[in-house]
């Protein structure tokens, strides 16, 4: 048990040795400065709560960290950007437990330093659940890639084929551990930065609240609808073990697909003169609509991933 | 009852209106874009979780979120910098009451409008206990007032005499509702921009902590002490309202003012060639010491606002 100023020094401790020329104040003032922000800043915040969002019986201090800032630098990305700075706001039951705080700190850190970001800032306080939020800065030299930018005709593609977080899920809630390539996907979801598709998307999204949800913003603010291929789906590398294992589970390969949520991928538009197999999985083509979503041509529902 | 879709388009209109020209992507995608930061850029969090910051059967969702957003401002303030934007996250039992989420919105964006502040993001998620983190951007275009300025020598002022908020808890856990000064300081606290302060002091800080907690931060930071000296606060045209009510009430009126808390009031340090009555309460000096707060001369415990 330490005193919670004790605690925010350990904290800034750990976050200071990432400091770079570019942090004029970090952790420890009112608030960080950042000596300059060389191009458009972009700005995103994340929360999640114990109970609602992640389950401590399931996931350690240390995953929790790392799953929420990936989950912010998600949205990041998505808009083309570049993340830079982080700030944490952590409400926790054991407040005064050091070993806790840290953990939940490195989990942070783990993903921060894979993308060469940041934590510049934090806010510690007691509650009775745990619960996080995230805020992500970032930087963008280009024109945002924005949700609104699909036009009819642009093929619609994935950077991986979404659904393992669900499976990971079903399997966790049956107290199985295995396979377990879709507990990892849960537990601990890998970003990728969408390169390829940055350059060309011309609306673009991460899916975290579920395919279904996330293509229907960008059908919803391109003024389109998006007609899915379940035979684009059914010919993806990873489809097959994931529906043997839907089926072994007694659960719908096409639910967790479509409705799953909490995989950090990207959907993204693209004009069909810039298709390519390396921008990921094409799924379909956006067409004239009224914000739907469809499935070989049949209009099915946007259900989000539901939480716990 | 609406659904979350229905009230995240809702809190997109109450805050878009404000949407100044340099807002590019503003809420509704994955991120906030802003055009251009002019100068260096200042970040800071803060989160209030019900129960511990905040009681509701005390406060309204509208105090809940104008109370807040204040103390995320005095955050920036207490840099020397100019406020700009926000980003908001709320998790709430009562997800998808759209008058509670609109309350709470109206609270945050009342104080956001007096100081000219934009809403660019947030999230909304559920939660057995509400809770709210805000994110304050802002700018700044001259050198950061850190809290490790002052110098032995400085005096010491206050934009304002602390305690009122204390006394408010005092009155509100008696189930009273007079003196109101006292229970509006506790539940709609006023924030002003220090802006005569801004211009001299060599350190600055926001003293929602307590008083002897954030003299505190500038000790450790400045490496000296910090002596106050009670006939300077005795003096001060609000003490003996406070004191009498403290002594009807059966408290210390020193308590509140040393160990109160949440009063969004400035502490800065002074060269004592630009002592001015116009900068608030003169009510000590920065000495030599290890990091120590006393008052007249003896060392004096540094206790913080203790939460509910």
């Amino acid at each position: 048990m330490e005193s919670e100023e004790a605690i925010i020094a350990q904290l800034g401790e750990l976050f200071r040795s990432s400091f770079p020329g570019k942090v004029e104040v970090g952790i420890g003032d009112d608030a960080a400065v950042i000596s300059g922000i060389d191009n458009k800043l972009v700005a995103t915040v994340d929360m999640a709560v114990e109970g609602v969002h992640f389950r401590r019986d399931w996931s350690t201090p240390f995953q929790i960290g790392a799953k929420l800032t990936t989950a912010s630098l998600a949205d990041v990305l998505a808009m083309g950007a570049e993340p830079k700075y982080l700030l944490v706001a952590a409400a926790i039951p054991e407040l005064n437990n050091l070993q806790l705080v840290t953990e939940l700190a490195k989990g942070i850190r783990s993903i921060a330093d894979e993308f060469n970001v940041m934590v510049i800032g934090g806010d510690l306080s007691k509650s009775e659940k745990m619960s996080l939020s995230i805020t992500a800065l970032g930087e963008l030299s280009a024109i945002p890639i924005k949700r609104s930018g699909a036009k009819v005709g642009d093929l619609v593609y994935l950077s991986a084929l979404p659904g393992l977080s669900a499976a990971g899920i079903a399997i966790l809630e049956r107290s199985l551990d295995r396979p377990r390539y879709v507990v990892e996907a849960h537990l601990n979801p890998k970003l990728k930065t969408p390169r390829m598709l940055t350059k060309v998307a011309t609306a673009m999204c991460d899916i975290s609240d579920g395919l279904t949800v996330d293509a229907g913003h960008i059908a919803t603010e391109s003024k389109v609808s998006i007609n899915f291929k379940s035979e684009k789906f059914t010919s993806a590398a990873d489809f097959k073990d994931l529906q043997e294992l839907a089926t072994e589970l007694g659960e719908d390969v096409f639910d967790w697909i479509l409705n799953g949520g909490e995989d950090h991928f990207f959907i993204a538009t693209v004009d069909p003169s810039q298709a390519d197999k390396e921008l990921g999985i094409e799924v379909g083509e956006v067409i004239a609509g009224e914000a739907e979503i469809l499935l070989d041509g049949k209009v099915i529902e946007k259900n989000g991933y539901q939480h716990f």
